[in-house]
Order: structure tokens, then C-alpha cells, then sequence
């Protein structure tokens, strides 16, 4: 597998373009995905009983197809009503009119302020516009990125080339936006933010199961401010313009695609809003899978070891404290927890009490936890089932964003 | 009934002290409270998997009457081991010897910093201390209720005086610390925080069922920061010194501990760390209990509707992702939601979609959040059910507090 500097056009058949169409202020608002044939299409949406007027279009069409993909930012299209639907639909419409395929083949997604009317005007203009300038390469894999984007500092894109077993050369690429409302329901296929993967390798509608488990590895494992959003939708792409043999069960393909999704997860958790540190929560020995999940996604999203983390506070009591919250058995005594930060690795529990006591020693604690990749490794030894998960720090900047998101 | 400055002492019989014992620096460490009989005690315990050693000895002793409880702030007493257990009971047995009473009729309670080893040294000289200072009267319900708190700003106290159906006049008064990992799972007698309740009413084993109801509604339904504590423990100390009938059933003395308990519910949220305003959330016309206490509880624990109130950000659309997030059932067509703050009352949301539109209509919204206590009023129209809970806001100083605290 060969990691490659490329975006949602390096496979072959794509193109995307993003540009202004006036819902936002100024930055790029708009982004069009395009494939020359129609693609076979995954998607995963949002659990959140509240979902957004383009996750409730997608998801009664439910396409088996899909050619193109429009996305604006700016609005979230969410809790609109019945207009909302209305111009969901229009944005599909729209888009298929320009590009002269059937509606049912056009995608939909929105993100942004939620509880507003989209200003359809400006965006019927963007989606005309955004047709007319799409393209292959690196420029408007930038443009579609920007364009998706709210409250993201980075661009969050993964690539790699790798070939199936039959020789074929195919490509994996992800992109993604999402930075706050981040918190994906633990239910196979419902992805979190919004998500476009491409490839130019074949899938049978098969490989449905086997995408289900790499989001629940990935994105569902992601969590910046434990709030799923209304408007979370993951699709993949795959328009079977590389030729070869089915990749369903192909190791080297689902590897290729478990390595991009790995990426964008970790990327989305170090991009959190305000985020300084990127988190990462190993659980091992848990009694099941759903154990370990939950003592990740618990520990990962309490403020208490959050804030503690931001201020490298060697407070690791927090972490059992949460621990001991989540729906994970285990016995304490059996618990061992240890911290690693750069190339420390720190044992802070044995057998479920501190390895130390001496303030020189916490001093050790507070070093490995003032690292920009904090690890927090637990072992519960109760089993042989394990998760990780990835979040981030909560910071007095992710305060100041969202007290002041909507103005 | 009458309201009246009163504290834990209030009651007849009941005496307390807060000494210095140096587990902390400088301020009161180590409270005692004494009562002259034998009380019934009723005590709710955290039920976080990881519970402090003072919590594991009071649940395996589970003693029906209390005499005393010892309490220290600066140590948690979390996370320590089998020599946590018996510092544990070494403070009981200690408290006890002073007293001259059954070590089984003494309860125990720490808070502060998890998985450091008690300074029993100290904490002896301290119990000794506050045994010979014991006294009734507003100076020692003010040395008791400093000498527990951690990052308290207020003292937490609440007392009521009333007539029991049969001409009794009996007292009850609650004093609670707590400020951040509060976050009580709701389950009967689990209560939050540090809370020590007393009257000089009458009351038999059978009033536990009323007691675990009155926490669910009050203690239960506080969040800080969705953390729930290893140390919390809630107790009721009756000690029928005021004589009378047994008050179990007695309307007026369940009115009286009800409001005791909701204003310490209410003071609870308000001083949440770092919190500038209190968050009440109403949610009405549920279709279960649950449901409404779920709605409650993920609305009040979501960072992003923390924030937004915080800035007084009109971003309303966070309120419905929360609900749309939690184990509520409700259909979204029905929902209304209204923001009440001052004296002014917002209609946001009916039948699912955005009464108003308009900037200015946005800064009306505004108007209502910028108050000291914010109401969110969420009706379902799913049925006849409905639950209210207290939260805070999420703020820098929250951050501050916590990125700082071991240090």
C-alpha cells in the first residue's frame, strides 16, 4: 500500500469543484462531487432522532447509486420543516439538471447554523456555477475541502494506492469536515460529520457489512463534545473505473480503506474545536467489544480528564473516575493504567492502586502528558476484547468558540 | 412551613465542627457532625463502578442508625487500595474512641484529590479536635459546611420549619458541598456530592422508598459536567428528637424535605465550577418518566448548548440536537420550545420548525439567555409525563479550574 499526496479526484472518474455562492460571508460555501459513471454507494447517517432536512431526503431515496454529491456550509438545513425537505430536493434537482443525470443519482448534505432557512437563490447560483467547474486534481480536491468546511482549522484528506490481489491498481481517498458536534452513535453504518470516500475499485453491495464494522472502528470512535449532530452523513463512492475483480473481500483493499478512515478519525479529533491535543484511549483485556467501546467513548468524553489533559494536570483519578461511569465491567483490582506521551510511557495503576506517591513522580505523569498525542492505555484484564477510540482536550477555546458560534 | 437561616445544627439535638487538620493548607479540612441520639439514617451512595473507600466500608456496614459522620475535603480517599479501607475505618474508629460511642454508629465521607494516600496523622489530630468543639448554633453549621467544601464558592444550606399533622414542630435542614463531578446516576438511593441532611422528625424504615423518590427528583437531576463522582454520598439523619408520630407519611414533612432538597439541587448547579448562570430544564408532556428525565439530563450535559448559554448565544438549533440525542421518544412535528430568562418568555420552536426568522426576532433570544437563570422549556406533546433538572453553563473558568486542580 502506498500512501499518496491526493484527494477525493485521485481515483479515477471523480471530479469536485467548490466555490462562493453567498451563504457564507466570504470563504468558498459549495462543494460539487462528480463521477463519470454512478457510483456504488454506502452512506451512512446521523442516529440522532433529529435529523437534518438532507439526512431525511437521502435517507427515504436511499440510491443504490449515486453519480454526484452536493454539499453546502454555512446551514445546516436542520429543523426547517417541511421547507427544508422542499429545498433539499431543489439542491438534488438542481444539480442533476446541470449535470444531465437522473435526481435520484445526486447526493445531498449540509452543514452549518442550525434552525435556518437556506437562502435558495444563492444556492441554486452555486450549484450552477459549481457544475461548470469541475475538475480532476489537487486544486479542486482543495476547493470541494474548503468549501465543506464551518468551524475547521485543517483540511482532513487521505489517500492511498494499493492493488488487489488480481493486480489491479485502485485508489482510496477520504475527506472530511468536523470539528464540534462530534460524537458519532456507536451503530453500524451511521458515520459522523460529513464524509466522501472515492475509489475506483468495484464493490458488490456485499461489501455493506464489512464498511459497517471499518466506520464503527473509525469514525464512531471519534467524539470532540459528546454531541452527535443532526446532520452526519459518511458515503462511500465506488465507480469500478480501475476494472478488476470485485474488491469486497480483497485484504489489501479494506486494509487501504480502514488506513484512510483511520486518518480522517484521528484527524477530526486533533481538529476538534479548540482542540490542542490529540487524545487517543486504548482499552484492552475488556470482557466484550461493547465493554471496551464504552470505557473509551466514557473516558474520552469527560470534561473532567479532558481539562485535565489541556493543562498536562497529572489528575489521573479522573480517568478511573470515568472509567467507573462507563457500562464496562471489570474488577478495579485488576485495572492497570498508564500514560503515554512522546516517548514516555508511564505506569500510574497496578493492580487497581498508584504505582507511586512521591511528587517527583507525578512530575514524570505531568511530562508525558504534555505532548501534542496524549495515549491513555487501560487494561482491565477481564477478557480479550478490545477499542480505540480518539478524541481531544477541552480547552478555553472551545468555550469561546461556541459561546459565540451563531453571531 | 417557614424558611429560615438555619444549617445542619438546626434541628434539635444535633451538633458540628470544622477544625483545620492540615490535610489542606490553610482552610477548615475536617467536619464532624454529632447528633445526641442515635439517628435513623438513610444514606444514598454513588454508582460509579469505582467507589472511594469511605463509600465501600459505609455500603458493607450499612449501619441503620448514625450517631456521627466524619468528613474531610483535601483527599478523596479514592483509588487507594486496601490501605484506603482502613484508613476508612481508622477515621470511624477514631471518631468513635473521641465520642464514646459504636464505631458502627459513625459515618464516614471524603472529597478531593483521587488516588493519594490519606495523611492519617493529621486527620487523627483533626478528629480529635473537632470531637471537643462540637456545638449547636449558626457558627458551627458555618464551620461544618466550610471544612467540607473543595472548589466550592457558596455554602450550601437550606432549612425549613413546619407543623407535622399532629402539632409537632420539627426542623429539617440540608447542607451539600460539591462543584464539579456532579453527575448522579439516576438510580433510586444513589444520591450526588457530599449532601448530610438532618431533622429532629420521627421517621421509620419504611420512609426509604419516599427518601430515594425525593433524591431522584432533586440530587439526581443535577449536572455539572456529566461526571459522576467515586465519593458521592448523600445521607438523612433523623433523630425524632422534636417527638411526634412518624412522619413518614406526613404531607407536610415530605413538602418541607422536598424544598430543602431542591434548593440544595438548585445551589448545587448554580455553583458548578467556573458556572456564571443556572440552567433549568422543563420537559413536559413525555411519554414516560424516563423519557423526560432523559431529555432532561442530555440536554443539561451537552457542551454545546452549556456554551451557547454561557454567550448567550441564540443557537437554539444545539437545544434540539441534545433532545434528539437522548432516550427520549417524541416526534419531532409536535415538539415546542420555548426559552424563558428575566421576565421575558420565548416561543423558539412549534410544530418542529422556527416560529421567527429575522435577526431582530434572534435578538430577542439573545435578551432571554443574557440572565443569571435561563429556563428551558421543552414540551413533547407525547404525553403526560415531565421531569426538571439543573445544570450550569460551560465557561472559561471551568477550563481554568480543571486544567489546574492537582496542582
Amino acid at each position: 500500500m502506498e500512501i499518496i499526496e491526493g484527494g477525493v479526484t485521485s481515483p479515477q472518474g471523480f471530479k469536485a469543484a467548490g466555490v462562493h455562492s453567498g451563504v457564507k460571508y466570504r470563504t468558498l460555501d459549495l462543494g460539487m462531487l462528480y463521477s463519470e459513471v454512478p457510483a456504488r454507494a454506502f452512506v451512512g447517517y446521523t442516529s440522532n432522532k433529529v435529523k437534518s432536512a438532507p439526512v431525511q431526503v437521502m435517507m427515504s431515496e436511499n440510491s443504490e447509486f449515486l453519480s454526484a454529491f452536493v454539499i453546502n456550509s454555512g446551514n445546516a438545513n436542520a429543523l426547517t420543516g417541511r421547507r427544508g425537505i422542499e429545498d433539499a430536493i431543489t439542491m438534488k434537482n438542481a444539480a442533476a439538471s446541470e449535470l444531465n443525470i437522473d435526481a435520484k443519482e445526486v447526493g445531498v448534505m449540509s452543514t452549518g447554523l442550525i434552525g435556518r432557512f437556506m437562502d435558495m437563490h444563492k444556492v441554486k447560483y452555486g450549484i450552477s456555477r459549481a457544475a461548470k467547474e469541475l475538475e480532476a486534481g489537487r486544486e479542486a480536491d482543495a476547493s470541494i475541502a474548503e468549501a465543506i468546511m464551518t468551524t475547521d482549522t485543517i483540511k482532513k484528506e487521505s489517500a492511498v494506492r494499493l492493488r488487489l490481489a488480481d493486480g489491479t491498481l485502485v485508489t482510496i481517498a477520504a475527506l472530511s469536515k468536523g470539528s464540534g458536534m462530534i460524537a458519532p452513535h456507536m451503530k453500524v453504518l451511521h458515520g459522523t460529520t460529513l464524509c466522501l470516500v472515492t475509489t475506483d475499485a468495484t464493490l458488490s453491495n456485499g461489501f455493506r457489512k464489512t464498511w459497517g464494522e471499518i466506520l464503527d472502528d473509525s469514525m464512531n470512535m471519534v467524539t470532540v463534545d459528546g454531541d452527535q449532530s443532526t446532520n452526519d452523513t459518511c458515503a462511500l463512492l465506488a465507480n469500478g473505473k480501475a476494472g478488476g475483480k470485485c474488491a469486497d473481500e480483497d485484504p489489501n483493499f479494506i486494509n487501504g480503506l480502514r488506513k484512510v478512515m483511520t486518518d480522517i478519525a484521528r484527524m477530526l479529533a486533533l481538529d476538534g474545536e479548540g482542540a490542542t491535543k490529540l487524545i487517543e484511549v486504548q482499552v484492552i483485556g475488556a470482557e466484550t467489544k461493547q465493554d471496551a467501546r464504552s470505557a473509551v467513548m466514557t473516558i474520552l468524553n469527560s470534561p473532567l480528564v479532558k481539562s485535565a489533559i489541556f493543562g498536562s494536570d497529572p489528575n489521573y483519578g479522573r480517568i478511573m473516575m470515568a472509567l467507573g461511569n462507563s457500562d464496562c465491567k471489570f474488577k478495579i483490582e485488576d485495572v492497570r493504567l498508564t500514560i503515554k506521551g512522546g516517548d514516555m510511557e508511564v505506569p500510574i495503576l497496578d493492580s487497581g492502586a498508584p504505582v507511586f506517591q512521591e511528587e517527583r513522580s507525578v512530575e514524570v505523569v505531568r511530562m508525558a502528558m504534555d505532548n501534542k498525542e496524549v495515549t491513555i492505555l487501560v487494561d482491565l484484564s477481564a477478557g480479550n476484547e478490545s477499542a480505540v477510540g480518539w478524541g481531544c482536550d477541552l480547552t478555553y477555546d472551545y468555550v469561546r468558540i461556541n459561546a459565540e458560534y451563531a453571531t
